[in-house]
């Protein structure tokens, strides 16, 4: 048998008081967040109800252990979280000591209120060694390394994420809207990220507020004229990636959301969010907007010729 | 009660001789799809038979309706592909008459056997009236009208795509090795995208090939030598971006699969598949590559300064 989970472990999870092995609830993670998902839809046809569904499921669950818990329809992101602190595994981002790629991931992982550590890129030795060592899929950064897996290429990091830490949507169409306002704001977001290695960025930052307030946010005042979230009633990836970027454009252009007043509103809602708030005050690990040292270490690491 | 599916509709689904009726279906087509993911993943714990989980299901549905088909665990992808041609929706794809980035769209539709239309891009006029009639969220294409939608954001589209038709993943893990292997065929195919649009594209080109061969085509080979397939043994979105990837690759650098052997065959195995060799032979909707044509339509209708 495996050991029980101890009581001071079970209690902060919510659960009634019996127990279940730890080994075997993370085992079961992945299939009872299906579950639950598909205990969701069900509740759409009035008559299918989703305790028939799980019951079957959970005396099926008690041939493996003789005490069972039933997560009854918590939200299970919450167990992948404590899974990462119970197990002692800690998801560790590289990067330089920037925002760049990573910062978005950054934010989805506070937002998730998952903790992490950081090992800052300063070098092209460290840079060549991580290579060397096959760490980075296709010689570049950011890499995440989660769940024992090393994660590279930063769209692919935040789907993960966001579909783990249960921000990506209860179905495909959900989906879909979060993943198209998610990409317009990391198209906006690359535009800033990239000034650092303009030589003549006056130029370009006129083109970029011409945009953002052309062609960007008034699809953000629009989804948020009236809902709190920007899709599906429920914080998700898109959210965070959008007050991320506010706050960057209010870095830039002071004021630019001044005819964006659902937007703003949003933002305030957003930095109220205790991880948030947190994350915002100095000393958190949100990075500071790019200055030259940045610019250099990227420069020196990969060699690139401006 | 609901009108039922004609016996010619059904039998092509290869469904057993109970008829279900077509809404019904339908409507329950996603409860369907996840309900399949589930009963797959439980199989890894031997004692939890999956054809409990389906028959509390089929119990509960059998009060919808009196005569009920199962999917005896089919591919219910074949089913979305039905439905669209039933339900008489057609996928428009908006575009101009070339390859961009609308073209990787394209070839999943077709590895997906889903037919579509196209209206081609050709005058800033015709771009205009798609922006004014607020059919693009960024003023941008690609835009494909699906399932009722108006979905922009070419990977928004690809993963929407996907997931519907069964080519992204039995779960988060082969997700996430689906996305990053995707990502970097991207990254690729758009080194390669932007050339026309290059005053000097022959430095650049010969960029293009040095990275091709050392940063992104030993992974494929890697990841190929042994399996068929990139992940999870199955045929998926990173399976069909490779495939046209280097086809791209081989028109600009002929040979230069010569020391990528289990890339070269994975390619000549997938050129083999019915969908994919018809898509290759001329007269299909597959886009040459850019001429001028193409290149002048796109800088006149979005306005580029070169």
């Amino acid at each position: 048998m495996f050991p029980r989970l101890h009581p001071q472990v079970v209690q902060p999870l919510d659960f009634n008081r019996r127990y279940i092995t730890a080994e075997l609830l993370f085992a079961l993670l992945p299939s009872l967040q299906s579950l639950l998902h598909e205990c969701r839809k069900v509740r759409r046809y009035p008559s299918f109800t989703s305790s028939s569904i799980t019951s079957i499921f959970i005396q099926q669950l008690i041939f493996h252990c003789d005490c069972i818990v039933v997560c009854r329809f918590t939200d299970l992101s919450v167990l992948e979280k404590k899974k990462l602190t119970i197990m002692g595994e800690r998801v560790v981002l590289h990067y330089f000591n920037g925002r760049g790629k990573m910062e978005s991931i950054r934010w989805l992982l506070t937002v998730a209120e998952v903790e992490f550590d950081e090992k800052l890129l300063d070098t092209r030795e460290e840079y060549l060694k991580l290579v060397n060592d096959g760490k980075l899929m296709f010689q570049q950064v950011p890499l995440v390394e989660i769940d024992g897996m090393r994660l590279v290429q930063t769209k692919a990091i935040l789907n993960y994420l966001a579909e783990k830490f249960n921000m990506h949507g209860k179905d495909l169409k959900d989906r879909v809207m979060i993943n198209m306002y998610s990409e317009g704001l990391m198209d906006l977001m690359e535009m800033i990220m990239v000034l650092p290695f303009n030589p003549d960025p006056t130029a370009k930052l006129e083109e970029i507020e011409k945009k953002a307030k052309e062609r960007y946010l008034p699809v953000y005042e629009k989804a948020l004229t009236g809902p709190v979230y920007l899709v599906g009633g429920k914080l998700s990836l898109a959210d965070v990636l959008l007050v991320e970027c506010t706050l960057m454009l209010e870095e830039k252009f002071a004021g630019i959301l001044k005819e964006f007043s659902a937007v703003k509103s949003f933002q305030g809602r957003m930095i109220q969010i205790p991880a948030i708030n947190r994350f915002l005050q100095p000393g958190s690990k949100r990075k500071p907007p790019p200055g030259e040292n940045y610019a250099k270490a990227v420069v020196e690491v990969f060699q690139i010729k401006i």
